[in-house]
């Protein structure tokens, strides 16, 4: 066939649009092009397989190449799309047999997001990291694994490069860890490495850690973690990552003072992977990732992006938005592999919805936390937070759980929330992130009908009660 | 003054209003008459107290009558209003000290519900109970402590039916329980009973527990209850309960054949306290319970009905429903307390939200799931069921959590669902609430933007997988 789908990038987004593609369309060909040796990985279990709780890099693969093959997918890893040219309708592939052009019929853009440590001096010294690919994952996990007890089996592992984690594997486990950025890498990361015993400073550049998540989040998890031993660097910006001598970091250097580390892990950021269409007729948001209308096309018709390398609509604010996370790309990807096979399917909206663990801690957020960024979006904001149980008082295990929401003063409309707490807490902010989805009015959120139990939630869930507040303070 | 806001019922929906009321209106008198001499109890609470998680029914009042007495209320206990006339605009009571006529400005009617025990003959035989009061709970608490070891300190609570729970405490305590009806209060009662070590037998006419929660639900449940030791009696009709000769029952006589039991526990529905207004110009709607328009006022201007004795508009059906549960009450309540103090707040729509706990299961429903029900709304009820991980199948704790959701065939329109599972499934259901408080369809649903983390959700919710499945089935 003269007409192939063709997507550049093997993973959340790349693989979905494939598969629902190949299964909408069975009769068309459908070419995954990605340069690295890994498929379809969930690089958010990565600090859970450093901090040991998965045990294998193969248990976070969702599809193998093997699978993808079974579904009809023509998967070509180790190829590198390195040019793309659409008035032709081709790219070019650099492969393990040479340089080569493909022509397409649609092109799917899934080139991800890649982890910055600009500018931070010395981040590519052995033993800094950055958790952002399967290697640099096993890599560290090597590196915490005495090399006097090898159980560790992931040399034995295909697709990873096997040289950088014997080299680890090889040397003398770090007694401190530093942790560069407060992000949910960073703390995500701090519980894997206190789970090692190891020394952890954690380094974040403003005063609040997770700050996505608003001050009250960032709060109890900068307590929490403090709790746990984690040494925590707030407002503390990292000039410089230094060696010994030896070639291996050694010293974090930061504003304030110096640090030792013999293992460090930089997660400062992500930026989208846009720069293989930046000479194109393709255009990019002011994100700097690819702008893409409701079906995930580009500027160019027949052109597609999806996942971490692509705008998405932000569903309270209305305009494009740049938040790289996995429902987003794998929803995104499906959606386009199903446009692409004749059935026009919306990508969706994003709130930014996320949530993440911090040791014993659950917390959520969604939508417009962020006075600042509210008001730029020609809101009013007005939040309050409260703290209430996360089951009915008397039954065991209740646990308080601060939810912030936000609303906009004139129309009362909802526009963002989080949550922090120890008990159910993460899962409750889909109850926001829903009513976001649907436009609702802080006085709608108060009387929908949730449930009520004493084992689960008490009879005014948590969400509800700050909704009661919130529309007291909006009706004043 | 001459104009109070009289409220009859002291428990929910009642003292709700009459704090909200007070709070906006500081200056007008409010009454509430309470026939009992409990006040504010958790109804929801007592089989966790009966079970022992909860150590005192005091634990279980969210407002005393001194706290009552404190925001100003005038809380009458033991004041049983009798009548009420609507045109003289004046109800009669009858206290401690006789009979008298109350002249009220507003009335609200908030007189609850009542546990049915008809037709099975012998429900009033010592040794069985509806848990439908404090006192009946107290009571078989007392009844299953061992008399020699009293360190049960429910006789000296005050408010409490001291007789009672002493003529039970002095009791052998029970060896078999048996439950009549496999509704909340029956699965409930099982894992309390159990708790205790009794040999445990549930009773249910229909084939099914949990009728309201659907198949899917109804099937794992009485799969978990047989695995805890629980003897299940499906479809298996009581036909009365017999003593033993000494006045206390002895035997459950079904249309099977007979079980011994020290001890029965009836729970086989509630009906709405309805009837002090029956003869009156406030209209009762088809359920039985009072009819009220969306400020919870009656057929009659100033006359309001809040909680288990009202009926309330559906979220789905858009028509009047009855469905008695606590965080209705609470809300309509306090809604008509902020009516009556000159703020017309709606008291909101029900979807009859509800979550139960059957040992370590997490059960939830919302909405319409009965497909019968569904057609008689009006809708062509197309239904899928599915089951998903908890989180991230590589990590820990990943648990089968099972969906079925509901939707109208012609337009797509979410109905209702169920969930089940053992991690947090239940609080998952709010999820499905707040889309049917906003008429979502299930293209909608399947595009919201959900929480992913691997601690707690797989990138793909439980609840999105139910929407996906169910869209592709409205879509073939």
């Amino acid at each position: 066939m003269t007409d192939p789908f063709v997507i550049i990038g093997g993973d959340a987004a790349g693989l979905s649009a494939a598969s629902k593609h190949r299964r909408e369309n069975p009769d068309r060909e459908v070419i995954v092009f990605e340069k690295g040796r890994w498929v379809s990985y969930a690089a958010c279990g990565m600090p859970y397989y450093v901090k040991g709780e998965v045990e294998s890099l193969m248990d976070m693969l969702s599809l193998t190449p093997e699978k993808a093959a079974e579904r009809g997918i023509d998967l070509r890893r180790e190829h590198e799309v390195v040019g793309v040219d659409t008035d032709a309708g081709s790219v070019t592939v650099e492969g393990p047999d040479g340089r080569f052009e493909q022509q397409y019929g649609d092109l799917l853009v899934a080139t991800g997001a890649r982890a910055v440590s600009e500018p931070i001096e010395g981040a590519r010294l052995e033993g800094a990291f950055t958790i952002h690919s399967m290697d640099s994952a096993a890599a560290v996990r090597a590196f915490l694994t005495d090399p006097e007890s090898p159980e560790f089996a992931e040399p034995d592992v295909p697709y990873v490069d096997t040289d950088l984690v014997e080299r680890f594997l090889a040397r003398e486990p770090p007694e401190t860890a530093a942790i560069v950025g407060g992000g949910y890498v960073g703390v995500e990361m701090a519980e894997a490495f206190a789970a090692h015993d190891l020394d952890v400073h954690l380094f974040q550049r403003p005063d609040q850690l997770l700050e996505p998540f608003g001050e009250a989040v960032g709060d109890e998890v900068a307590e929490t973690l403090r709790e746990e031993g984690v040494n925590l660097h707030l407002g503390e910006e990292v000039e410089r990552l230094e060696s010994d001598g030896d070639g291996a970091v050694g010293t974090v250097r930061s504003s304030v003072g110096t640090v030792d580390a013999d293992l460090v892990v930089v997660g400062i950021g992500v930026r989208p992977n846009s720069g293989l269409v930046a000479n194109t007729r393709v255009e990019l948001g002011v994100s700097g990732a690819i702008a893409t209308n409701r079906y995930g096309e580009t500027s160019v018709e027949g052109v597609y992006a999806a996942g971490d390398c692509a705008e998405m609509r932000h569903t309270v604010t209305g305009s494009p938005d740049w938040v790289p996370l996995g429902l987003t790309a794998n929803r995104a990807g499906r959606a386009v592999g199903q446009t692409v096979a004749g059935d026009p399917t919306p990508v969706g909206a994003i709130s930014g919805t996320a949530v993440v663990k911090a040791f014993e801690l659950e917390c959520g957020r969604t939508g417009l936390v962020d006075h600042e960024r509210a008001r730029e979006a020609g809101f009013d904001p007005v939040s309050e937070t409260v703290t209430a149980g996360s089951r009915s008082g008397y039954y065991p295990g209740a646990a308080e759980t601060t939810v912030t929401l936000t609303a906009d003063r004139g129309t009362g409309k909802l526009l963002g929330g989080t949550i922090v707490g120890t008990d159910r807490a993460a899962i409750r902010i889909d109850t926001v992130a829903t009513a976001l989805e649907n436009g609702m009015t802080v006085g709608e959120l108060e009387r929908t009908d949730l449930a009520y139990a004493p084992p689960f939630s008490p009879v005014w869930d948590p969400v509800l009660v700050a909704a009661k507040v919130l529309n007291g303070t909006l009706e004043d």
